[in-house]
C-alpha cells in the first residue's frame, strides 16, 4: 500500500493505542462519580487535558474537549454575540466546516488569497468593520497546504481592538484558527500566534478518531452547543471520553517529540517526490512554494480527470485523493483551488498528496514513478 | 472491587473492544475518501449502523451517530419548529440533558410523576395542547430504574396528532425517548412503543464511550447542531468515528444475544441483595415494586447521609453512587427523588445501587453484608 492521504486520515500510533487501552475496561468508571477510582479517572482526565493544551501554551481549563474539529469550528463560532449578517470573516482556503458556520451569518466576508492560497493582508484589513467580531482563518489549507500568516491577522485584529478600546466600543473580536492540519508539523504557540480560539484533533495526527478540542482564550465568551450535565465547564456536556482524551494527548506528545526530525525527514520526502513528479512538465504544482506544510504536495495535470486518476491509481494501491475528503464525496467543486485562480479543467485534474508516517524513501521513489506511469498512460489515451 | 454503579458506566466487553480494534490502525481509512480501502470502510460503517438501527427495529439511514446520549438528546429537541415557550413536556424524573434541553422552552411542562417515580397519564393527558410539539420521556429513570408506559404516552400522542389532522392544524408533534438506562435490559423496538425518536447510547451498555445514537422516524425533521462537512445526512457533520461505531455495534449485538438470560440472571441477584438488605428495616427501596430494570436497586436510609456512606463504603473496595453521575457531581438536590415525594431527608439518605456484568452471587452476598455493617455503624455513630 502507498497511503498518500495523510491529510484524511492517520492510523493511531501504538503509543496512543496503548496509552487509551486501559481506560476502556481497566479504569472505565464515569469520572462524574464521587467513589476513589472514578475520581483517579478524573484526575487522569483533567492532566491529559493540561498536557494537550500545554503543548499550545495553553491551560487545560481553557480547553474544550470536542467529537472533533468540525465540533471546536462549530464552538468556536458561538463566540460571535452579534446577530448582524456582517459579522464574520473567513479566508477563502477554509474547510467546509468553517464555510458551513460562516453561512449562518448571511454577509460574511471571504478574505482574498494570493495565487498560491494565502491570504493577502491588505485585503483583510480593508475588510474589518466595527461590525466584525470574529475572523476565522487555518494555520493551513486543507487542499493546498499554504500556511497562512496568523500572527500577522492576529496584529491587525489587535489594532482593530485598540481602536474599538479608544473609541468606548465593547463590541469584542476574535481570531479563530483551524488547526486541523499542522500539528505535529508546525510549533503552535496560541501566545506567539496571537490566536484567541484554537482548533485542534486527534485523528488527522495519529491519535483516535471522534475527539478534539477547543482552546479558549479566558476572556472568550462560548455559548454551549450540546447542554445537560455541565461537563466541559458547562460549554459541552455528556460523559467525558477518557480514552480518546488520553490517546489524543499521547498522539500530541508524540507528536511534539519528533516535531523537528520528523519535518525534516517529511521535507526531505516530499521534495523527493516533487523532483521525482517534475520529470513530467505537465504537473502543475499547487500551493505556496515556501509557505507550505512540509507533507503536502497538492498537484494538478490539467486536461485529465483525477477523479479517473484516483481510479487507476488504486488498482496499484496507492492512495490519493482530491482536495478536502468531505468535499470530494459530494462532488462539489472546491472553493479554496477556485480562489487561487485555477480554470475548471485544472481543478478537475487536481490531487491531493499528503505524507506522513506510512512513507519512506524507498516507497516515495515507487510511488512516484506508478504516478508518472499512470499519467502518461491517461494523456496517451486522451490524446 | 465491588461495582454497583453500572448505570454511571460500563467497561467495555471484550468482544466490543475486539470489534473495534482494526480501526484504529489497520482500517484507518477515512470513510468520506474516494479509494477502495475507505469505501470498504465506509461500507462496514454504514453495516454497523444498520446493524444497531435494526435491534430497534429501524434503519440505519433513520440513526444519526453522534458523541453519546446527551448530543442525542440534545438533537431530538431540535425536532420542535416552534419558539412557543410551552411547546415541550417532560416527566418529573428525566436526566438533566433532556432539562437543560426542555429550559429552552422557559414554559415546559413537567408530567407528573407517582410515588414510585411513574408518570401519571392523566396528567400528560391534561398538560397536551395544540402548541405542544414535543414530549420527552425517559424509557427508565436513571435514578429509580422505574420503566415508563411509552406505548401508552405514544397512544396519547395519536390521539392528539388525529384531532390535529381532523381540525386541520399541521403543527407537529413528536415522542422522544431517551433509552440511556434500559438497552440490554428491556426488548425496545421503536414501533411497538411508538416514538418518534429514540436516544441510545453505548458507553453504559459495554461498548465505547464517547458515542451514542439519535433514531427518528423519517418524516421527522431535525436540524443539525454541528454542521460541516455533511455526514451523517447532513445532520452531524464531523469525520465519522469508525472503530467507536463498529464497538457501539458489537455491544448492543451481544447484549440482544444475552438479554434474557441477563435479565434473569440481575434480576434474581437483584432480589437477593434486596432481601440482603431487607434485614434492616430503616432501608427504603426506591423505584416500582414491578416496573422496574432489572439491575436496579435505588434505596434510601433516612437520618444518614449518603456522601458519607459512599466515602465509607469505597474503603471497603464497595462503588455505589447517588442518583445520577453529572447531577451528584454539582451537589444538586435531585428534581427526580424530589417528585417521588420524599423528604429533604430522605433525599440526603440515597443512594442508586445498580448491577451488571460485574457481579455475581457470591459477590453480592459480601457486598450486602458490607453495606448492611456500614449502614449500621453509621447508624449507631449517630445515635
Amino acid at each position: 500500500m502507498f497511503y498518500l492521504d495523510h491529510a484524511a486520515a492517520t492510523p493511531v500510533s501504538d503509543k496512543a493505542l496503548a496509552a487509551m487501552t486501559p481506560y476502556f475496561a481497566a479504569d472505565f468508571f464515569n469520572p462524574s462519580a464521587p467513589y476513589l477510582p472514578a475520581v483517579e479517572v478524573r484526575k487522569i482526565y483533567e492532566a491529559a487535558k493540561d498536557d494537550i493544551a500545554s503543548r499550545f501554551g495553553g491551560k487545560g481549563t481553557d480547553l474544550i474537549i470536542t467529537a472533533g474539529a468540525t465540533e471546536s469550528i462549530n464552538l468556536a463560532f458561538t463566540a460571535v454575540t452579534s446577530t448582524d449578517s456582517n459579522a464574520v470573516l473567513i479566508s477563502a482556503v477554509e474547510h467546509p466546516s468553517v464555510i458551513a458556520n460562516a453561512k449562518k451569518f448571511p454577509k460574511f466576508g471571504t478574505i482574498k488569497v494570493d495565487q498560491y492560497g494565502q491570504i493577502i493582508l491588505s485585503d483583510l484589513a480593508a475588510k474589518i468593520t466595527p461590525r466584525t467580531q470574529l475572523i476565522s482563518v487555518c494555520l493551513a489549507s486543507s487542499e493546498l497546504g499554504t500556511l497562512q500568516p496568523i500572527s500577522e491577522i492576529a496584529q491587525l485584529i489587535r489594532t482593530e481592538r485598540q481602536r474599538r478600546l479608544q473609541a468606548g466600543d465593547k463590541t469584542p473580536i476574535y481570531l479563530h484558527c483551524d488547526a486541523s492540519q499542522g500539528v505535529g508539523l508546525v510549533d503552535i504557540k496560541v501566545s506567539r500566534l496571537g490566536v484567541d480560539l484554537l482548533t485542534i484533533n486527534s485523528g488527522k495526527i495519529y491519535g483516535p478518531k471522534g475527539i478534539g478540542a477547543l482552546w479558549h482564550a479566558h476572556q472568550v465568551k462560548l455559548r454551549p452547543i450540546v447542554v445537560g450535565g455541565g461537563q466541559e465547564m458547562g460549554l459541552r456536556s455528556g460523559t467525558e471520553n477518557v480514552p480518546a482524551v488520553i490517546g489524543f494527548a499521547a498522539a500530541i506528545k508524540e507528536a511534539d517529540r519528533h516535531l523537528a526530525s520528523e519535518r525534516k525527514r517529511l521535507q526531505k520526502l516530499r521534495d523527493l517526490l516533487r523532483r521525482e513528479l517534475s520529470n513530467n512538465p505537465s504537473i502543475k504544482f499547487l500551493g505556496h512554494p515556501k509557505c507550505q506544510l512540509v507533507n503536502f504536495l497538492p498537484i494538478s495535470i490539467p486536461g485529465l480527470d483525477a477523479e479517473r486518476l484516483i481510479f487507476k491509481l488504486e488498482q496499484h494501491e496507492v492512495y490519493v485523493s482530491t482536495g478536502a475528503a468531505c468535499a470530494a464525496r459530494k462532488g462539489v467543486k472546491s472553493p479554496a483551488l477556485s480562489a487561487i485562480g485555477l480554470s475548471t479543467e485544472q481543478i478537475t485534474g487536481s490531487l491531493r498528496l499528503t505524507l506522513g508516517k506510512l512513507n519512506d524513501e524507498k516507497t516515495i521513489k515507487q510511488v512516484a514513478k506508478i504516478i508518472l506511469d499512470v499519467i502518461v498512460a491517461e494523456q496517451e489515451r486522451i490524446k
